[in-house]
C-alpha cells in the first residue's frame, strides 16, 4: 500500500501570473482536461474575484465531466473592514460554486501590519470568519498560509496561530508557502516538520524558484511530513515560477514510491507536458527535468559509447517510465560514433571506419559552422547522409521563383504573392499562389507545382514552424534559421534550412521536407514489392 | 572572517556537452576573461586529449594574462592497459600545460567492470598512477570522482577506496559527482558528511539537474562540509545541464554568508550571465534566478501594490545586489496601477482613475489580445500611450511599399529589393535599396528614404532582431511578433510588431522604434529650451 501526495497545480492560477502567460477561457479547459486525464487531485482554476473573466470559466466548467480532478477556486480572506456576506471576492468565490476552494490568508506578522494594515488579531478573525463561512456553505476548504517560512522565522508563535485558527475553523489541508521563494532547505524540512508534528491533518507546501529551490525544496517540505504539493505543470509562474510539477511527480513515484498520478499515467507525463506547453505558447525547454528533448540525449562520445552498451551508465531512469526516449545527439562533440549509427540505420553495409562516413561527419560540421543544428532535424540528417552518399537525386529541377509583398497605401491591405516555375522530368509546370506573407505564399505555390506531378504530396502538411535569429547583432542582415515540422498523418519529420534570408531558409526546408517524404514512399514501396 | 567557497566553472567543458552549444577559441577566450574578472577561482576549459581543438586554446591562454582564475585542463585516469607515460590522452593533457588539473575516475564498482571492462584493482592503480604521475610533473591535482554517489550507494567501501587512493596520491580537492543527476537532497549530505569526516581534505561536489536538484543538491553538500562546486555558469550542459551558479553564487554569499567571487563582484553576475549567453547564442531565460528579465518582475496587481509600499514585501533580497532591478509587467493581470506608473512618467498631470488611464489600459489588452506583448518593448509601449490620448502624430505618410524576393534560376544568388514611397509634410520621396532578406531590404530603403528628412535618424542603429512565431501550428501562415532593439549610442529602447507576414510585422516595428527616436529627439530640445 503506497502512501499518497495529493497535488496541486495552479498553472490557470499563479501559472498565469508569469510573464508573457495569458488564458482564453478555451484555453484553461483544455488544460483542465488534459490535467485530469493524468490523475492531477487538484487545479486551481483561477481566482473569480480578481478576475471577472474566470467567472466564466467556471460556469463552463460545471458542463464538463472530469474523471478524478477537483477543480478549485481561489480567494483571499475577507477585508479587514467588511463581513463575510458583503465581501466582494467572497460573492464572487461563492458565484464560482467549486466543491473545493482555496483560501490565502497572511502568516507573517510583518504582512499584516505593515502591507495589510491591519492588527494582528483582527487577521486571525479574517482567517477565521472567512473559512468558517465557506465551510457553512458545503465547501472544502484549504488553507494557503502565505510568507508562512518567513513569518515563522519572524514570529513563530504568531505564524503557527493563524494555523491552528484556520485548522479550527474548519480546513482540511493547510498549505505552507513561501511566497517570496527566499527559505533554504534546511529551513523548510525544520519548519514543516514541526508544523505538522504540532497540527498533524494534511500538511502541504507552496514554493518559488527565486533561487532555484522550489523543487528542491517541496521534496524536503515531503521529507518533514507535507502530503500535498503545489506548483504549475511545466515550472511557470510569478517571477522565477512556481515548483515545476513534472519533475517533482516522477521523482516522487520512481525513486520515493509515493502514489501520486493516477495508475499507470506517469508515462503519459511528456506528452502531457508538449500539449501544455502549446497551449501556454511557450516553448517545452529541451533541458526540463525527466521530459525535455535533451533529458535522455548523450552528445558527449564516451557517454554514448557507454549508454549504447548499458544504458543506466548514464541514465538514473529509465526513458519510457516517462514517456521520454533516449536521443543521440549529431555534434561535432559526438563523433563518428554517433552519425555512424545514423548512417547504418539507412545502409546497414558501411563500415564505420569507412571513407563515407568520414565524408558525411566532415559534411555535417561543415553545415554546422554554417548555423545549421541537426538535434531536431531528422529529416535533413537523412538528407544529408543520401547526398553526402552518392544516394540522392532531385525530385525536381527549380527554374525560378518570386515572391512578393505590396503594402499598396497606407491602411490598405498587406499582400503577398509567390511564382514558382520548375520542372520534373523535363516535364514544365508554372504555378502561383498567395499568402498570408511571402512564406506562406512561397509553401502553396511549390506545393501546388509538385503534387501535380507527386499526387501523394496531398497527405502532407506542416505541423510546426520555428524561426531563430542566430546572430541578432547582424540584426535584419542576421542569417536565420528555419525548423519545419511535416506530417502526412503517418509519420512526423524535421527539417531545416539556414540563410540571411527568411525566405530562401524556408525554401530550404520546405525542399527536404517534400523530398524525405517522397523517398520514405520509395521504401515503403521497396519493403511491399521486394 | 567568511568562509570561502571555491567555484570551478566548466562551461567550456561539461556546458559544451550540451545540446546546441558550440565554442570557438575565440569563444572561450572572451569567456574565460568574463569569469576572471567576477572571481571565479577555477575554469575548467577542455579536455585536450578527447578534443584536439582545445589544445590551440590552452596554447592561446597562455598569452593572456588573468586576474585571479586558474585555468584548468580536464582529463582522464590512464587507460587500463596503458602506462602512464603511454597514454595519449594525459601527453595532450600534459601538452596544455595548465598549473591545474583535474583527473577524472570512476568511483562506482558497476562501471569500472561494466563499462572500463577492468577490474577494481586495477582501477585504484589507474587512479594512483595518473595522480602521481601529475603531481611529480609539478601539477596541482583534483580529483572527479565520477559516478560517486550511486558508487557509495552500490558499494560503499570501494568507492572510498578510489577517493583514499587519490588522496594518498596528492590531490588537493576530490569532488564527488553526481553524474547521472539522480541522487536525492538527503543521500547528498549523508553522504559528503561521512566523507569530509574521513578524510577532511577540501571536498567538491558536482550536480546534474536531472531531476531538477542540481542547484539543491550544490547547497546540501556544503551544508554536508564541501567548500567546492562545480557547475555552469548559467546551467547548460550534458542531458538536462549542471548545477548553475549564477543561481548558487548569490545564494552563497548573500544568505549563508560565504566568500565566494572577488570583493564587490557579485552585482555583476547578471551582467556577466547575458554576455556570456551571447556567446553561447542561448537565450538567457527570463525565469533564472536573480538574473533573470523576470526575477524581479511582477505581474499580479497585489504583488504590485504590495512591493511599490515596501519592496522586501515580494522580493527575497535586492535585486541591485545582483545587478537586477525592478520591474512592473504591463499585462491585463496587473491593472491600472502599473499602467498608470508607465503614463504618469511621460504625463505626470494625469490621474488613476481618468478616462484617459481607462482607454489606454483597454488599448493595450486588444493589442494583447492580437498577439503583442509589451514586456520588454517600452518603445512600442510609450507610442501606445501617445496614440491614445492624442499626444501623437505620425511623422511620415507611407504611400507603397514594395518588397521582392527572388531566386532566378537553380543555384543562382538569392536577391531582395524593397522600394518604399513616402512623404513627410507633402514633401515626396521615394528610394529603394537591396539587402540580404526582405526585411533588411526594407530596413534600409526606409532609413533611406527617411534620412533626408529627419538627418538625426542616422545615428540609429538595430542592436537586436527576434522573431518569434505564435501560433505555430498555423506553421507559415502564423502570426508572427518581431521585437528590435534600437540605439542610437546613447539609449537602448525596444519596439514590437505582429502580423501574419514577417515582413509587416518587421515593418510595424521599425516605425515605431524610428518614430520613438523622433519623440525622444523633441523632449531633448523641450529640455533645452524650456
Amino acid at each position: 500500500m503506497k502512501n499518497k501526495i495529493f497535488i496541486l497545480d495552479s498553472t490557470l492560477r499563479d501559472g498565469a501570473q508569469g510573464q508573457g502567460i495569458s488564458f482564453s477561457v478555451e484555453d484553461k479547459l483544455k488544460i483542465v482536461k488534459a490535467l485530469d486525464k493524468l490523475g492531477i487531485d487538484y487545479i486551481e482554476a483561477g481566482n473569480p474575484g480578481s478576475n471577472q473573466k474566470d467567472l466564466e470559466f467556471f460556469k463552463r466548467i460545471k458542463d464538463i465531466k472530469l474523471e478524478k480532478s477537483k477543480v478549485v477556486a481561489f480567494g483571499s480572506t475577507r477585508r479587514a473592514d467588511v463581513t463575510v456576506e458583503e465581501d466582494k471576492n467572497l460573492k464572487s468565490l461563492l458565484e464560482a460554486n467549486t466543491e473545493t476552494v482555496v483560501i490565502f490568508g497572511k502568516s507573517d506578522s510583518f504582512q499584516v501590519t505593515e502591507i495589510l494594515k491591519t492588527s494582528l488579531d483582527e487577521n486571525l478573525e479574517m482567517i477565521k470568519d472567512t473559512i468558517e463561512y465557506l465551510v457553512s456553505k458545503g465547501k472544502n476548504v484549504m488553507f494557503d498560509a502565505e510568507h508562512f517560512f518567513d513569518g515563522y522565522k519572524r514570529n513563530q508563535e504568531y505564524a503557527m496561530n493563524t494555523l491552528e485558527v484556520a485548522k479550527e475553523a474548519g480546513v482540511h489541508t493547510l498549505v505552507l508557502c513561501d511566497t517570496n521563494g527566499g527559505s533554504l532547505q534546511g529551513e523548510i524540512l525544520e519548519i514543516t516538520k514541526n508544523v505538522k508534528e504540532t497540527l498533524g491533518i494534511i500538511i502541504g507546501v507552496h514554493t518559488h524558484n527565486d533561487m532555484g529551490l522550489a523543487v528542491g525544496n517541496s521534496l524536503m517540505a515531503v521529507e518533514g511530513g507535507a502530503t500535498h504539493i503545489q506548483g504549475t505543470f511545466l515550472g511557470i509562474g510569478e517571477r522565477c515560477g512556481n515548483a515545476n510539477l513534472s519533475a517533482i511527480i516522477p521523482t516522487l513515484e520512481l525513486k520515493l514510491g509515493y502514489e501520486v498520478l493516477s495508475k499507470d499515467k506517469l508515462k503519459e507525463i511528456k506528452s502531457t507536458a508538449m500539449y501544455i506547453s502549446e497551449i501556454c505558447n511557450i516553448p517545452l525547454k529541451d533541458d526540463m527535468p525527466y521530459i525535455g528533448e535533451s533529458a535522455f540525449a548523450h552528445k558527449g562520445g564516451m557517454h554514448i559509447d557507454a549508454v549504447c552498451k548499458i544504458p543506466v551508465s548514464y541514465e538514473h531512469v529509465k526513458p519510457e517510465l516517462v514517456g521520454n526516449s533516449r536521443r543521440f545527439l549529431v555534434s561535432e562533440v559526438s563523433g563518428k560514433s554517433t552519425i555512424y549509427n545514423q548512417i547504418k540505420k539507412l545502409f546497414p553495409n558501411f563500415k564505420k571506419d569507412s571513407e563515407e562516413v568520414l565524408l558525411v561527419t566532415e559534411r555535417l560540421k561543415e553545415l554546422e559552422y554554417e548555423g545549421y543544428q541537426f538535434e531536431g532535424a531528422d529529416g535533413t540528417v537523412e538528407l544529408v547522409i543520401r547526398k553526402t552518399m552518392g544516394k540522392y537525386k532531385p525530385f525536381f529541377e527549380l527554374k525560378q521563383f518570386k515572391v512578393i509583398g505590396e503594402q499598396p497605401s497606407y491602411g490598405g491591405e498587406f499582400s503577398a504573392t509567390a511564382m514558382v516555375e520548375l520542372t520534373v522530368d523535363n516535364n514544365y509546370e508554372i504555378t502561383a499562389a498567395q499568402g498570408q506573407g511571402p512564406v506562406n505564399a512561397l509553401d502553396k505555390a511549390l506545393r501546388k507545382a509538385l503534387e501535380k506531378f507527386y499526387p501523394l504530396l496531398s497527405s502532407v502538411r506542416l505541423v510546426d514552424y520555428k524561426v531563430r535569429v542566430l546572430d541578432s547583432d547582424k540584426t535584419t542582415a542576421s542569417r536565420v534559421r528555419v525548423l519545419i515540422e511535416s506530417t502526412d498523418g503517418e509519420e512526423k519529420w524535421s527539417t531545416v534550412g539556414v540563410s540571411e534570408d527568411i525566405i530562401q531558409a524556408s525554401w530550404i526546408a520546405l525542399v527536404d521536407s517534400i523530398e524525405y517524404k517522397l523517398i520514405k514512399d520509395i521504401e515503403r514501396k521497396v519493403k511491399t514489392y521486394f
